[in-house]
């Protein structure tokens, strides 16, 4: 059993320091989010693998970990994989996001839950997914949902409160990209792509950061999606808007393929980023499409110009939180990226204010050694006791690296904390 | 999909009011720890289903999930199901505690850890247990573990700073059983059980709660571990000690069966929780089991006289943390049943202080609504806002039930705060 040991392929421990910075990180964002009106729940990590595997979660639905079924003997196993039946090998399943587990929450609760329900859930999700470097197979995510709203006002809450979340973590510098469903089906409708086709053409689109419009376009039209004589209509419309593009209704600009209902939704989303954090730019991005196929409205993304992906994402997506319920329900959502935004915080070095290290002899009376670290603990610090070693200087450091400020040396004479001694580590 | 939906069996949703209380208590537990010099880790929910059978977790690893391996055909099922090996189907399994994965992540990361390493596990563990009252499949548990240190110290510092979680908790009135498994080893040898049979002893002496000393007595008998002639001075031995127990060192009352090395310990932890909480008692059980098989020295339990049931517990595993190690490490832990104490824990009102609901007209421009919204919440309040009903009343009173403590009225008329006429909710 002295072979190495490892945590299971693709998953993570958290040592101290990461542990304490992941915390400090989450309990930010539960506050800042609680602060604007959201509520926190939370559901098991398991679902009904039925409802898992029932066509809301896209490609992610074949990543689920399975929990095979309880109580099967080697007959019955035998037996499902003589019919095929592998599915009935497990009856539970891991969730891989947090939207599908929300739609069977609001589904479960809806009663007890107010007209608009503005939800909050920081949780871990699992896929399988093949390991490699930045992606995990147990990862947090951050989200936040309002659902009951059809109005723009939903969007806006959501844009403006995650703004507010990642100030109080510190992240400046950040930008806001955004686009609308229905706009993108315009645009793609535009070039003669049957509706039939929007979705794949939508998969295409996706890829311009990295294969460029020109790379698009072929593809479209390598894909028969896109009639070849089209090909410069479309390069032109992806290739660029006017200005910063939020003037395409003023004077004689608008294009074509322009829905100004979603223009102007977004228009009004502009507006109020505008008022609320002028400093965060809300960037038209009339080729943005997100990845996810339930969408149906605004879409939006959080982008960093040092960072070349996403820090955040959502949009609107009415058709998927009632699936369970039977009937339609508007929701909107924004997903915060947190194992990439967890690298990018600092954690504040106040939270180590008076940390203290209290080293003890061996012959010191326990009960002595314990009413003084209480005392001090009660006086607000954090205590570390730590038994006298012969090179006191290796400790020391390493507890100095772990935040701690100060220590005191404690002895079989001392008696008080007025007693010890402190002298500043590091 | 209209049929009714609910979380997989044994398992719950929490609605906001149950998440904040359980966010509170986590949260002063979390800091209260910290401030005793522990440090937070934490692992993958799942481990190596080899690891997780390993024989360290006695009768919970029958209870364990285990997860489908990923990429099984039909083909390769049925040959499994043939032969007999059904644990493979599994490669890894859901944790069903916090302690094999400790010694998982000590055997991993013991060269980056200090040579005392204090943690805390704050995280859910998963049992598939036939579904009752009070016990559920996923639930939470608060473990803090010593590991490294050999000397009672280390008890010591478990129980007081359990102590103190409890107390910020707000929970008084807890006592502390404690005993220690060489006691209890020599209580059982002087009626002349075998060394080999002390295990099965245990569980039956660890029934006493349930069937009163004469029912230990008669099961003792029943199973053969006991001489029927012996019955009596057994009977003797389990009904009572001396006053409080713990004078039996003095004077000529020291029972033959009393390990005195042992009792001293226990005299040493007395003295230190006497000299930080004297109002905590520390109550010697000389019948004290505590049900875990790898329990080596002192054992303790969270008691309080209004539930019939214990808050917590532990002790001292000498032999565990090792074993993936290949080597000897002392260790000690102490669990707190956070299913049961979260529901004793109050929530402070103070954190609800200044929580506001903005009700809103529907045609109140957006950008001036959360730019209102923000300034409140930059002055410290939480904020919800609500469109304007018919009837607000019930609304508000359910706001006010969810800790909302004031409302004001924004209407397309409202330009700044200093307009809002705030409100009592209730």
């Amino acid at each position: 059993m002295a072979q190495p040991v490892n945590p299971p392929r693709g998953m993570r421990d958290f040592l101290p320091a990461d542990k304490a910075r992941r915390e400090h990180a989450l309990g930010v964002i539960r506050q800042s989010y609680t602060a604007q009106g959201f509520d926190e729940i939370e559901t098991p990590v398991m679902e009904d693998a039925a409802r898992l595997h029932s066509g809301l979660g896209g490609d992610n639905e074949k990543l689920a970990f399975g929990i095979l079924r309880r109580g099967l003997n080697a007959e019955a196993v035998a037996e499902l994989a003589h019919a095929g039946d592998l599915e009935a090998l497990t009856d539970l399943g891991l969730r891989f996001d947090l939207t599908v587990p929300l739609a069977r929450f609001y589904a479960t609760h809806r009663a007890a839950l107010p007209g608009v329900f503005k939800s909050i859930q920081i949780a871990p999700v699992w896929r399988a997914e093949r390991p490699q470097k930045g992606r995990y197979r147990q990862f947090v995510q951050c989200d936040i949902d309002i659902i009951g709203e059809q109005g723009v006002i939903a969007e806006i809450e959501l844009i403006t409160s995650t703004i507010a979340a990642l100030s109080a973590l510190g992240l400046t510098g950040c930008a806001i990209r955004i686009n609308h469903r229905a706009i993108l089906r315009g645009l793609i409708g535009s070039w003669g792509v049957p509706e039939a086709d929007y979705e794949r053409a939508m998969i295409t689109i996706d890829k311009e950061d990295k294969i460029g419009v020109e790379g698009v376009v072929v593809e479209l039209v390598d894909l028969g999606l896109l009639d070849a004589d089209r090909s410069a209509a479309a390069t032109e419309d992806l290739a660029g808007l006017p200005d910063d593009g939020w003037g395409l209704l003023d004077g004689e600009t608008a294009p074509r393929w322009l829905d100004a209902d979603a223009y102007r939704q977004l228009h009004d989303i502009r507006d109020a980023v505008a008022a609320v954090a002028p400093e965060v730019p809300l960037v038209f991005s009339h080729n943005l499409v997100r990845g996810m196929g339930y969408y149906t409205g605004a879409i939006f993304e959080i982008q960093h110009p040092e960072f070349g992906f996403s820090l955040g994402g959502g949009g609107r997506y009415d058709g998927m939180i009632g699936r369970f319920l039977g009937s339609d329900v508007p929701a909107v959502g924004f997903s915060l990226g947190f194992e990439r935004i967890v690298d990018l915080v600092d954690v504040p070095e106040g939270d180590a204010a008076g940390a203290t290290v209290l080293v003890y002899d061996r012959d010191v009376d326990p009960a002595t050694l314990f009413r003084l670290k209480t005392q001090l603990v009660d006086a607000g610090a954090r205590v570390r006791i730590e038994r006298r070693v012969k090179n006191l200087k290796p400790l020391l450091e390493r507890l100095s690296e772990a935040g701690y400020t100060r220590f005191a040396t404690v002895t079989a004479q001392t008696e008080d904390v007025a007693q010890l001694q402190f002298r500043d580590l590091a």
